[in-house]
């Protein structure tokens, strides 16, 4: 049975070895998720801006997703990484982040999820993943990563938003 | 004869001055203005990631501008703000601004930079400008600063890079 809460500070180790074991994540990304899940330990999800979420399953991290309020924004949120382990996929690990994220959005008063992820084939099953649960692809930034990588922004109005 | 320059940190004041004075920028942007600039002085822009640059004639501060490097892209610059003080709006100062940007941004290699605006009245006159600086609008999300209000995100590769 598959449980998502929020993440505890001894999931860390869990965590970035989830981020590395994905096989999309390079080495500066996962020292960002890194240095975001220090600044979420050291200082709570609401003065951090990031949240963080882990699926478990009889003592197993499944995956983790990180997300946060969009500053300068009313309502928007950022859903800045969410990662299956590479043995755990296809077992519905992903939606069940993926509903926890925008559950705790909805609860928060947030209106619309925006995704930044990026046009190559070592993404195409993370886009897929976003259509599935129901975001739009609303805008490209050709060669914004480098060249030939272009950002591709999803985006989801969060049901049952004010 | 206008002069521009990385900023000073006793700038802070006329920085901050001419943010609030330009009617445009919310006070909860200009505390964001300070966060970052604070950062550039007390940690350098390399460290920060927060460069700004100020436009003075005669003593008086005319306008200022702030970017900095993408985070996880290779090459990719964002232009945080570009603001000219009211009183010296239509003397060609973010054209000035503008420019040292996009030499400090081709001297450092960066091949893109973007640009996050709104889609208010408010901003009519700030894309008009971008697009006679040459860049595109190369994207939209509607509804992102709040219900009605879209970011617009604009774009221009650096000529001459790599």
């Amino acid at each position: 049975m598959q449980s998502v809460h929020a993440s505890l500070p001894e999931e860390r180790d869990l965590i970035l070895a989830a981020a590395s074991g994905s096989g999309v994540f390079t080495a500066e990304e996962v020292r960002t998720v890194a240095e975001m899940f220090d600044d979420y330990v050291a200082s709570g999800a609401a003065r951090s801006g990031y949240h963080f979420c882990s699926c478990r399953q009889a003592g197993r991290l499944l995956g983790f997703a990180c997300w946060g309020p969009t500053p300068l924004t009313d309502g928007t949120w950022d859903l800045y990484w969410i990662c299956t382990a590479r043995e755990a996929q296809k077992n519905g690990v992903g939606r069940s982040l993926f509903e926890a994220v925008e559950t705790s959005i909805r609860a928060a008063g947030g209106r619309l999820i925006v995704i930044y992820t990026s046009s190559t084939p070592a993404y195409a099953a993370a886009r897929r993943f976003y259509e599935k649960m129901g975001c739009s692809h609303s805008a490209t930034i050709t060669d914004y990563y480098r060249q030939g990588d272009d950002l591709l922004i999803y985006s989801k109005h969060v049901a049952g938003a004010q």
